[in-house]
């Protein structure tokens, strides 16, 4: 009654921007994301028939009793999945550096998903592992696989067709991966509460679905064909326009802050001196930026030398879940 | 047949955005602007039978081919109204710092108009005023008044029903408005260029048609009840929605520069200790603020306090055209 996995962040270049199901994580768009090989989650879970409640322990400290709890609601699902009500230990070490704007959430809850349900007694395809992984967090789905991971939203109301599917295995391309961590303040509209007013508000809203589902073709042919140019102009197309869904929310708002803009800036300058880098960003001020390994260098230079940046992270393309010894 | 006139510039809160007929300057959706008593063109016409071609000093210098070119095309349309072909000397002076990001076209192409068609000898209502000079510029048909103006964008193809109307006069709410011009790389996409593109390609402009009639509505309510907070927080959605629209056009653009975001937030930062400020930008990295007399040192100090600014002008609402002595 004990399995341990690890589980990879992943970033969406096809971004998730919108629920059609809130209890259900089920999207109203078809997402695609790279898994990356530095930032991941260890988790251990044991069930056994001695506890009278959940524990969760993250970095090797007890957790909060609102994180515990949240752990808890999710256990619920695999335990009615496996009707098992056993409850478990957890143990969690995360290789996720909060400081560089990745969600946790998503190594966390796919490796929590993989290891749950193996030391309950489950015996799942990666299919329905990502739609059990699915229901902690929605980009926890597509963290099942390495590589290029297609995320596909479904159609049906109990989920049951939405589910992530890999596209193209981590070894078959060889890209980089550049977290640029920036000076900022506070982040001022969470991710979840921001997605929910743009999809209830922005008058952009139905502009974003179109784009999505045409951008999902494009980054997919560009994927293919391992066309670096088109995959990037529209890895970084697809960000803006998520992005630009926020200016039209009511009230509107914005992730971005000028030191976003520094790094945006210099990505530009750099294509426009031959080095080919572009951006994506997530719910917050941070940027990553991809490129080629032949213009790695060169990117972390010029992104080093803006004053407001304050830590660069590189990374490359990374495995999907693998099962460790416990 | 001399004429002399001086317009003032304009800037809209509701923006103009879109064109439905490029040689008419007829627009895809009605604007709303105030006019600005800080920033005018002088402009004197004078037809002569003894002239072969038209002259265009500008500043008192003889302007360029080009300039002059696009001068004898707008009195090409005066001369076809009069039906009277005799070439005209024109001298203009124009009291707007090009730093300061406003389009001199509005006021030049009101005063232009103004002095031309008198000069000339057609007595024409201010709407056709505004007409007239909506074929040098969009945005110069509405700087014929004074106050708050409305361009209403019209239904007919031959812009029979495309003119400005006066929604409130300048005495009677009394405002500040800040141009800040910050420090910037040169612009690379040009107002009618960027604003073509958007037009035919982004897939967020039938959002912004949408937007715009629904934010004509609401600040024409506020104007009406002088409520200052509907109005502010109307003018910037207004704003941030054009922006958007750019994201969305392909390949995407940007006005806005990071410099422009420091001033942005600096505006948020200064409502979020209960100064009322807000911002709206045109086609360019500079930045207008609105806010009212009492609280307008407090909101120039906490500008000033930008690095990246480099000048502040300081505006009122302004008057519409008028005719000077020669």
């Amino acid at each position: 009654m004990r399995a341990k996995a690890r589980a990879h962040t992943n970033i969406a270049l096809i971004k998730y921007w919108g629920k059609r199901d809130e209890q259900l994580f089920l999207p109203t768009n078809s997402s695609l994301s790279m898994t990356l090989d530095h930032f991941y989650t260890d988790t251990t879970v044991t069930f056994d028939n001695d506890l009278k409640q959940d524990y969760f322990n993250l970095n090797n400290e007890q957790a909060s009793e609102e994180e515990t709890e949240k752990i808890s609601r999710f256990l619920d699902k695999v335990r009615d999945l496996a009707n098992d009500q056993r409850f478990a230990r957890v143990d969690s070490i995360n290789h996720v550096p909060t400081a560089a704007g990745f969600a946790s959430s998503a190594s966390g809850f796919a490796a929590l998903a993989a290891a749950a349900t193996k030391a309950i007694g489950l015996d799942l395809t990666k299919r329905e592992l990502s739609q059990v992984a699915r229901l902690g967090s929605g980009s926890a789905s597509r963290s099942i696989y390495g590589g290029f991971v297609e995320w596909q939203k479904g159609e049906r109301e109990d989920g049951s067709d939405c589910y992530a599917l890999p596209v193209l295995e981590q070894e078959d391309w060889d890209l980089n991966v550049l977290s640029v961590e920036v000076t900022t303040q506070s982040k001022k509209v969470l991710s979840r509460e921001g997605m929910k007013r743009t999809v209830d508000t922005s008058i952009f809203y139905d502009g974003w679905l179109k784009a999505a589902r045409e951008d999902m073709v494009t980054l997919k042919q560009a994927i293919t064909k391992r066309d670096f140019t088109l995959f990037g102009e529209t890895l970084e197309a697809n960000a803006l326009k998520m992005h630009a869904t926020t200016l039209g929310a009511n009230p509107p708002f914005m992730y971005w802050q000028s030191a976003t803009m520094r790094v945006m800036e210099a990505v530009q300058s750099l294509r426009e001196q031959g080095v080919e880098a572009y951006y994506t960003i997530d719910a917050g001020p941070n940027v990553k930026v991809v490129c080629q390994p032949q213009d790695k260098e060169k990117t972390i230079n010029a992104l080093n030398e803006i004053d407001v940046v304050n830590q660069i992270y590189t990374c490359q393309i990374g495995p999907g879940i693998r099962y460790l010894d416990v």
